[in-house]
């Protein structure tokens, strides 16, 4: 048998140390090699469906910095694409569906699902040929609700108005939603895995703001189910969940319910409060401030150094608490991952 | 002695029900008659520093729903304005201010302060004498860490990078920013307290996302300071605080140590969980969902139950978690006030 890597042994619920540690959006705008790539390849969208292109990106900051975990390079917006929807990406504006008003509108067509689709399998499997034993690769997908927001509004969105709206005007066609994604997203979810990603992480960006029963209805219960289907496909899959600025409460109920393996911590939690409170058999990830990670120095080593601390001897992942952004020295990243790796 | 309003009441800790009802941006877009003055009278700007437009605003929503506070119509960017910086707000886009890279750039002048800062004064005044009695009149500030992003950061941002990064790399060069903001924000509410309002609310729109140290040093310690420096030039100020989706560690931190007589709840924070949680002396004010009063009928009374009910015996005053969105319908806004103007 292959020995786990550091990242699974974590999500196993050990105590690893130094703790391994990856970065959400390690792939990406701030590396010269990606930006190269990208001028010479053309559009982000063309980048996620060419798996060799996909390939190469997912392993660029690997070959790096040595992170303990590579993640395919894709978007969440794979899953509404494979159901149908337009989906293209501006340049400084970001992407762009079709609107969604009506479930109806979504074609479910394995023939579709598979051609829009199989490139990030493709890919997932070639990557994982490529990496030594020691690095984890992970897949991922959009929540339910952070899919259906976009899917409603036709593109990002502040405050996710015209989802809300739905939900609150038509509960149960809005439900109907849901359900429809969290059977999809669960579909992707194994299909990563079965093609060779080691675990998943599901990203609901958008989990802020919400009212208490909401946050129960679209983004625990939505969650809960993913969860259950994608282990009951792939017994023991592992699987991260990370509702983006969910607050401590909406932190803990998620940790506790929804049965995932790890919860991942956007830059307001304490990791202090996070010992505390959150249950010991869920591994933890984060959190530090992305611009934490552009100011570097002396500013960098403290916040990595008070992460650290807090939790030693807890089920840990270091990552950031939200994806790495385009200005971010490269320099800066290497310094980080250093002062991980000399923790104990 | 003229009786206290039922706003003040509750500031003054007392429970009072139905509670006082008054939303954040009561004056606005979604109201016909500021959009045919808007259309009359060209910009917001021009409406802001326009006092006979600025008190008709103001009215406007009194006069519809007859809420138990008027906030004068104005715009947390005065204060910047009065250190002599450009501010210009363009249509769809939002604010535009000079970037600021230095405390040195910022004017502190007696002529200046006066002639940007009047007109609010004025308002205040006339509003004052036009309001009956029982309606209170609500001036307010940006707090220092949302005035410095803007102004650092030359507008609106939603990760407020600029002044984050400036915070990171140059700490007391930040903190003397911070520090003169304090000092300008005091003084301007004491000038809206002397020229006739009954309290004060301090906007900090951006305390999201801030870690825990970071959250004690940019938002916690300079409210706490401003609410000093206000109070000891006009004892016994009325003062409520909107750290907004500060998470509930944040919210309770804020709610014990700033000294504010009120907290200002966001969307995401369960009203049972601040009635157990936060100390019962601070009144607690929000949190209904704006888009929960966009969306009417049903959806909208039950979330309107739910705060009435958890806040039942509390210091409560009824208000959104967020501002009133320009598609709200007005009758919307009526079945609000009827609902809680029936609350026992």
């Amino acid at each position: 048998m292959m020995p786990r890597t550091k990242l699974l042994q974590t999500l196993d619920s050990k105590v690893v140390e130094p703790p391994p540690v990856w970065l959400m959006r390690q792939a990406g705008r701030y590396l010269p090699e990606y930006r190269e790539l990208r001028a010479r390849t053309g559009s982000f969208w063309t980048m996620c469906m060419t798996p060799e292109l996909a390939v190469e990106i997912t392993l660029q900051p690997i070959r790096r910095f040595g992170f303990d975990a590579a993640i395919i390079f894709s978007d969440i917006l794979v899953v509404p694409f494979a159901l149908g929807r337009e989906v293209t990406f501006e340049e400084h504006i970001g992407p762009k569906l079709q609107r969604c008003a009506s479930v109806d509108e979504l074609v479910m067509d394995a023939a579709v699902w598979d051609a829009r689709l199989g490139p990030v399998y493709e890919a997932i499997s070639v990557v994982r040929g490529k990496l030594g034993r020691e690095t984890e690769l992970l897949g991922f997908a959009g929540a339910p609700w952070t899919l259906a927001s976009y899917m409603v509004e036709g593109g990002g969105s502040a405050d996710q108005k015209a989802a809300k709206l739905w939900g609150y005007r038509d509960p149960q066609g809005f439900t109907r939603l849901l359900d429809v994604l969290e059977r999809c997203i669960a579909e992707h979810l194994i299909g990563q895995l079965k093609a060779g990603a080691g675990a998943v992480q599901i990203f609901d960006s958008w989990a802020a703001g919400l009212p208490d029963r909401i946050f129960e209805e679209w983004v625990i219960a939505p969650t809960r189910r993913v969860v259950e289907q994608v282990r009951s496909a792939v017994p023991g899959a592992k699987i991260i969940g990370f509702p983006r600025c969910a607050t401590q409460r909406g932190y803990e109920k998620f940790a506790r319910e929804t049965g995932v393996d790890a919860v991942s911590l956007d830059t307001a939690i304490s990791m202090q409060w996070a010992l505390e409170q959150l249950p010991g058999n869920v591994a933890i990830q984060g959190n530090l401030d992305p611009l934490a990670l552009v100011a570097g120095g002396t500013a960098l080593d403290a916040a990595v150094d008070e992460i650290l601390s807090a939790m030693h001897g807890r089920p840990f992942i270091f990552n950031l608490g939200h994806g790495v952004v385009p200005e971010t020295p490269v320099e800066n990243v290497s310094q980080l991952v250093e002062r991980v790796r000399r923790a104990r």
